[in-house]
């Protein structure tokens, strides 16, 4: 079990985030961002390198996309809420998206 | 433009769709249907191929994955309802799904 990130800790792993375009839901439990590509090839090419790297950390996105948006919620289900696996998938994404 | 899908003519054509598991909307304007996989990757994997497929068609569809589930929604927005760009790609995507 992943441990829960909550108060200073969780606001301090979050400040990076924020300023990149995520938001943290209003219960505190799961963040989001969408992302906004070139078209649709784009869009599917980011989704096969944040899903792969995903799978790595075996920690996996809820995610919709539409055309060139992709919209991204993180939260870890067997923790109910925020952990460091949410705030590592965050910044591989940001890292794979241009 | 392509031309609207109504009454008996969509009636026809969707009818193979919702024997496989695809739903008609209740205003009638698109057609949703929710895949199952053994896993993430083989659901990343279905999305690499219908995508691909989608992009080749010039007709993208609107889907949601979270984990090993992937619920895809079709719809024409240019023409304000289904038309058989949908029903091609959704034909294309069960002929990829398991």
């Amino acid at each position: 079990m992943r441990d829960l990130l909550t108060g200073d800790a969780r606001d301090h792993a979050l400040a990076p985030l924020t300023a990149r375009g995520w938001t943290l839901e209003a219960d505190g439990k799961a963040i989001t961002r969408t992302y906004r590509f070139k078209g649709f090839p784009a869009a599917l090419g980011f989704m096969v390198a944040a899903g792969t790297e995903a799978q790595k950390l075996d920690h996996h996105p809820e995610w919709t996309n539409v055309y060139n948006r992709v919209e991204v919620r993180l939260t870890t289900h067997s923790a109910g809420g925020l952990t460091d696996l949410d705030i590592r998938l965050a910044d591989v994404m940001d890292s794979l998206a241009p």
